[in-house]
């Protein structure tokens, strides 16, 4: 078998959907599949490692990539930068290795029109219901504060319609079978199989 | 849940790579599939079920079929007509099960060209010793027509470029799992999810 390149995915969901604990259980079930660590402003939180969680870096560090363009998509959450280095994702990627951004509607916009192949995927929560519960967290917040996660909530799942893929996350362990299967599928589409494969193809063709 | 359409797969490969074998362990293993049957011209040979294997149809009966366009597709091979009846098709993809057809690559082009939504998949065997092999049979077939069936092998792989994805029969039971993963990831496709979660997506939206 020759070199493959690996395969992008894009995953999005509203705040509330499940997506990181989801992400990690699909990562622990499926060999060859890495989540890319996003760069950002922010200040870090107690308990988060730089490199792990993120690249914590100066906000003049990230204009300077900004202005370089080292990023493969990049957006600015309540004053804060947060972007993905286009480098370390090509570099994963060239090893034959899959890579996942977890990203919002925006950045994953942004990745596929520089990356069309990229394999895009929405995570859903099952209900408003669920929706609600989750975002009312630990019962300590006001009206006004649910109330707006919600919108925000409603505004990112109204994209949905611009990715490949939806996965409902109403029953965990299923929700991440699904998307077990949208990555081995994406694997198997002509174009990753005929780089995989380029030498068996040859001599069938020949 | 509201009513599903279901999804349209066209499974082609060349003569000696095993598409018949794995389709037919696709369908039992996987449910709410189901392969189209075939309207032919070609003489009813023993063993073979009308309506079964084939739809036996006169050759006046198909061109009056083709000129009213009841054919999604049709080819001619070695002077008999073959067709796949549209009205059926759609029929059943309409009760939300979804239907694969077993056609070349020509008749998997115009498929496309009708309906963009189908999910094409493309079988190869794992190496050209293999196909040599199956070519040629119970050893009774002499050098010339063996050379031709090669011929016509490569002819109909050089067009897998044109498939959504692609499969190699080198091993059965994974080759077989490999289309079963390419009919879920299909089903989780944002059109397929949004047909047949529409009611929820609605109230999520809402």
């Amino acid at each position: 078998m020759s070199t493959a390149t690996g395969t992008l995915f894009t995953i999005s969901a509203p705040s509330g959907a499940g997506k990181t604990s989801l992400v990690e259980a699909l990562v622990a079930l499926v060999p060859g599949l890495a989540v890319s660590v996003s760069h950002t402003t922010r200040p870090q939180r107690r308990g988060e490692v730089d490199g792990v969680n993120y690249h914590f870096v100066e906000p003049a560090s990230f204009q300077t990539m900004l202005a370089e363009g080292a990023f493969l998509e990049h957006a600015e959450v309540f004053g804060n930068y947060y972007g993905t280095a286009q480098a370390r994702v090509q570099e994963r990627l060239a090893t034959g290795s899959d890579v996942i951004l977890e990203i919002d509607w925006q950045g994953a916009q942004q990745v596929k029109r520089l990356m069309p192949e990229t394999c895009s995927i929405f995570i859903l929560p099952p209900s408003r219901e669920t929706l609600h519960a989750r975002l009312t967290g630990r019962g300590q917040d006001d009206p006004e504060t649910i109330a707006r996660r919600m919108a925000q909530a409603v505004t990112e799942m109204s994209h949905y319609v611009e990715y490949d893929y939806l996965v409902f996350n109403d029953d965990f362990e299923r929700a991440r079978d699904d998307l077990a299967t949208i990555v081995h599928s994406c694997r198997l589409r002509t174009r990753a199989q005929g780089e995989r494969h380029a030498g068996i193809l040859q001599r069938l063709l020949a």
